[in-house]
């Protein structure tokens, strides 16, 4: 029976408490919290058993720390909850983007034997902790990339959270881990979000978005993401992202060209190799 | 009682054949296909009375004509249907722009009186007959684009056959329609295939398509839409196309260099106006 304290009560901590309420685990849940109100709502919706505000109360006696604001405000609070911390206690997060966590740890805490890098692939385009659901991570992947210096028993307990709410647990490097997410996850939102500031600009906007279709609806809806979490993860995984942006803005201009030059082989090829990928893999 | 014939019969002229056949269309419903098997599948599933590979047999005393065949092959099916017409027949079209099939129609009859062009917007990303979905239409938009020499009475008989599918018919003019298009639906397909291509092609791809999550397969849907449809409809809406492009790269430009720059303040104003934008009109 091991205590949590989850950092940071919005989507993707609160689904997290909800889901562990819902497979019955064993051990109290806490949450540290910004604010009053999140921690009173997460309690009414029986998420958690108890929150403060401040560390002193929550972290003190939690076996399990799960950091899960956004990437930004790790640091911060990572240095809030240190003092508090028993030296026996392990340090997991959520943040969409794992290098910039790890330099945090290193940079505040003594001891990386029990720190555990982590990301769960779901979310949903809502915030706070009314968006939370116990179902989220059911069928998802969640990354964990632990260090060299992580103790094997560590990553074992934070595997074992993450599958008791149906997700399936995967370890990878954090390198490869920024990368491949800057590629499938914050390329297309960065996209998203560009083309609806876009037409929302544009002198027809209104036309555009009435006969606007379900593939618009589908293809936008992340630009519908929360603006500080994505600010963030576009500042703490800028390399590899402009990297993504930059890749695709040559596959944008060989297409740009195929179109300006009637090229309908180049564009029927594109075409074709990208709906078999997608319906091979996806 | 009317006669149509459907020209075409793939995803988006089955699913009309089948809408009308459940809305108890009063008169046939016969298909010009380039293929037997089309036709005598079409048949089998109860959406066509009679098909035929020869436009003599199904043309000639059709009230309606429906032209549902990729842009670039509307100017050859005009031709193929234009010697079996009775002079009363309504010609319509389901095409994705229509700028050009205006001018196909043009060059290739003699009196655009009874011409009606169309398009609706709704689609699956399957191709084919067995694609087709009575429902495809419910609480869709159709939009009507007629020429200032069209028959008033010929645009009514295609708003209603459109109305018994459960669309909701609305018109506009042409160059509005394919410069809106272009915007709302063209470029999220260009950005699409070329995402998806481009991560295809990567080092990494298995990772990449492997971590992704739902976002991403949203966001990759309309990739995987008929190659030689969106050939044509590239080819087509080159202008209207190519100046969505180009505004949109100015916008990935501006994010670019806030990310470059670790302008959070421009990264966040973005993203929440994008969000609230979707937020409000989606």
């Amino acid at each position: 029976m091991s205590k949590l304290c989850i950092a940071g009560l919005g989507m993707i901590g609160g689904s997290l408490a909800a889901a562990l309420k819902q497979s019955g685990h064993a051990g109290d849940i806490v949450a540290l919290v910004r604010s009053e109100s999140t921690g009173r709502r997460g309690q009414e919706l029986g998420f958690i058993d108890g929150f403060s505000t401040d560390p002193a109360e929550v972290v003190t006696d939690a076996d399990i720390i799960m950091l899960a604001v956004p990437m930004l405000s790790m640091r911060e609070q990572l240095t809030a909850i240190k003092p508090h911390l028993k030296s026996s206690a392990i340090i997991t997060d959520a943040g969409s983007v794992k290098a910039p966590f790890i330099e945090d740890a290193r940079a505040v805490l003594d001891d990386m034997s029990r720190v555990v890098p982590g990301h769960p692939i779901a979310g949903r385009e809502k915030t706070g902790v009314d968006a939370a659901d116990a179902s989220l991570y059911q069928n998802k992947r969640v990354l964990l990339t632990p260090l060299p210096e992580t103790d094997e028993a560590a990553t074992k307990v934070v595997r074992k959270l993450w599958e008791s709410t149906g997700a399936q647990v995967e370890a990878l490097g954090p390198e490869q881990h920024d990368r491949v997410l800057a590629a499938t996850s914050h390329l297309p939102h960065v996209l998203a979000f560009a083309l609806v500031d876009m037409l929302a600009k544009q002198q027809e906007s209104e036309e555009i978005f009435r006969y606007s279709a379900g593939g618009f609806k589908d293809f936008t809806r992340i630009a519908s993401s929360d603006p500080i979490m994505w600010r963030d993860v576009c500042l703490t995984n800028r390399d590899a992202l402009l990297q993504a942006m930059d890749n695709l803005d040559i596959h944008l201009k060989q297409l740009r060209q195929a179109i300006d030059g009637r090229d309908g082989d180049t564009l029927e090829a594109t075409f074709a190799r990208a709906r078999k990928a997608r319906d091979e893999h996806i």
